[in-house]
């Protein structure tokens, strides 16, 4: 007997009413019925507004398990607002299902990426106030559009760096960029001599990025600028340079990293400029005034975000970030950033 | 000697810079050069927010022309604000280029699909703020994001429509449904006995939807509820009817068409269910008390959007549409609305 080739593949509706309406705490999502959200206008607020797009096979694996995508493409979006200094508040989805695949229409996969964006939003404060589900002939493709709050005139631009102001980065480098290339090659775990558990924390590096959300009120109290690292540290910095007008110097032996990182940076030295180079940290790289660095090291221990001193910012120099090696000659990078484009 | 096969393809940071910096005249965009965009918050204003994506093959044609897939992804957005009656303020554009066709990376497309937002922002208010360019292994695809402002606590919703209310649609019906067929099957113009011009003008409805935001101010001032229809009369009238919890007779013969798609009607009278549930009208349906119906009316008239009085709500009655037909007999409507899932 046939089965029916739909019976198992959930329409449009039934998958906003059982998967995504549960996420739709806020009633400025109006239960995602109607033909917008609504949001009350707060004086006294700015409104911070960022969009990523995440495609299957350009910024997520295939063999990514769901739950992991649906976390990556919210905390993708969180680690924007967060070097802005945005308190996350509300974001809208929008899916694009693959057609060829009914897998994506199982209550499985639905499932459990609802469940990475559960999690996530639990731990940051966003809710799912509204988007779109479509069917496309392409590859799996999910655009989020978040939005928070920073009280007025405070947010953290990456143009407002200042001359002589201490180069900071949040947790440590270069950890997805080697989870990625662990997926594509898992014999590079041998290579690198890694444990089991030094292999998985960095994969998990490339696919669960926790973005810095309790860090936001530190930098609106103390940096004079901020950018979130998605596309590596190298070619991010050179943007914080471009848009303040300023040079940095930076102290390659300072940049974290973590202990996985370092033992395969140390069985392979020519991985390093890699590291720098590489895409996905979602870290955070900010600009701090020397006489505020003890009270910003100090504060970000309260929502635990470990920060590490850098570099410094300079005039007078290229608009780009220089990093320093162990010899005390620049590191030639070749690649500075990863591009999805 | 051999061309760079680059030569002509734009980078990201190269198109952000020369297409859609022009776009960002609102400092909220802060030049689309920082992680977010910066929005102040406006007390005594509530801000609809709305998601659209749209996909090559599915929500427009690959034939279709840069420019006018540039005006729908907007003008599908500004829909669904008008319909809550708020002003448009600001979009975000995400927009996914296929890697396999470098058409999609040159200044001639590019330019097309960026005059294609800028005219309808010119006349719409709405400026670009921020976005992310990405490439593709899929097809052509694109999401906005739109805000819009609404005086507190006026925002139309779909779901308080009263009993007696009457049901009132913008412009005409079915146009756009019959645009798509003819840019399928070019022959069908002559069997429908369509002009060159009347052709022309279909193919435009379903190419360059016109969103009804002049009529915003009005619906807040006079409408208990409205929808915007993408999906089809029928079907986005079924949903006004859920929400509201009222039944809805619509009489199938005042439903507003056009010239070209009334005389496509005559020619082949079987069109007219597909009119009624074929999808992309993008007019508005609007629950109007019957006594503000001519102020309705009047008011209209000033942004110049025609609207005619289809039908009525009633409780006591199935939450849904009933369409009567020429002969006094319901409408058999086998599709009530037109699925991009």
């Amino acid at each position: 007997m046939a089965t029916p080739p739909d019976r198992d593949r959930l329409g449009e509706f039934d998958i906003i009413a059982r998967f995504f309406a549960p996420l739709a705490t806020d009633p400025a999502s109006l239960g995602l019925t109607d033909d917008a959200a609504l949001l009350h206008g707060e004086a006294g607020k700015d409104l911070a507004v960022t969009t990523d797009t995440l495609i299957e096979g350009v910024h997520f694996l295939s063999s990514d398990p769901a739950e992991t995508i649906g976390h990556k493409v919210l905390a993708v979006n969180l680690s924007d607002l967060a070097s802005m200094g945005a308190e996350p508040m509300a974001y809208l989805l929008a899916l694009s299902l693959p057609e060829h695949d009914p897998a994506f229409r199982s209550a499985d996969w639905l499932g459990s990426f609802a469940a990475g964006l559960q999690q996530l939003q639990e731990a940051s404060g966003a809710t799912l106030i509204g988007g779109d589900t479509t069917g496309t002939p392409g590859p799996l493709a999910i655009t989020i559009t978040a939005m928070g709050r920073v009280p007025e005139g405070q947010a953290v631009l990456r143009s407002r760096a200042r001359e002589g102001d201490l180069l900071y980065v949040t947790g440590t480098i270069g950890d997805a960029a080697l989870g990625l290339r662990l997926l594509k090659d898992p014999s590079l775990s041998g290579d690198w001599n890694l444990t089991d558990d030094e292999t998985r924390f960095l994969i998990d590096r490339y696919r669960r990025p926790q973005p810095r959300t309790g860090l936001a009120r530190v930098l609106r109290h103390h940096a004079n600028a901020a950018i979130d690292l998605s596309d590596g540290l190298a070619g991010d910095a050179d943007k914080l340079c471009i848009a303040s007008g300023l040079g940095a110097r930076v102290d390659g032996r300072r940049v974290p990293l973590s202990k996985a990182a370092a033992k395969a940076c140390k069985s392979d030295p020519s991985l390093l400029p890699a590291l720098l180079g590489g895409g996905d940290d979602y870290e955070i790289l900010a600009a701090i005034p020397e006489d505020r660095a003890r009270a910003f090291e100090i504060d970000s221990q309260r929502p635990g975000v470990p920060v590490t001193a850098i570099g410094s910012l300079h005039a007078r120099l290229p608009t780009q970030a220089e990093f320093i090696g162990l010899d005390g000659e620049p590191i030639s990078l070749e690649r500075r950033s990863f591009s999805h484009f």
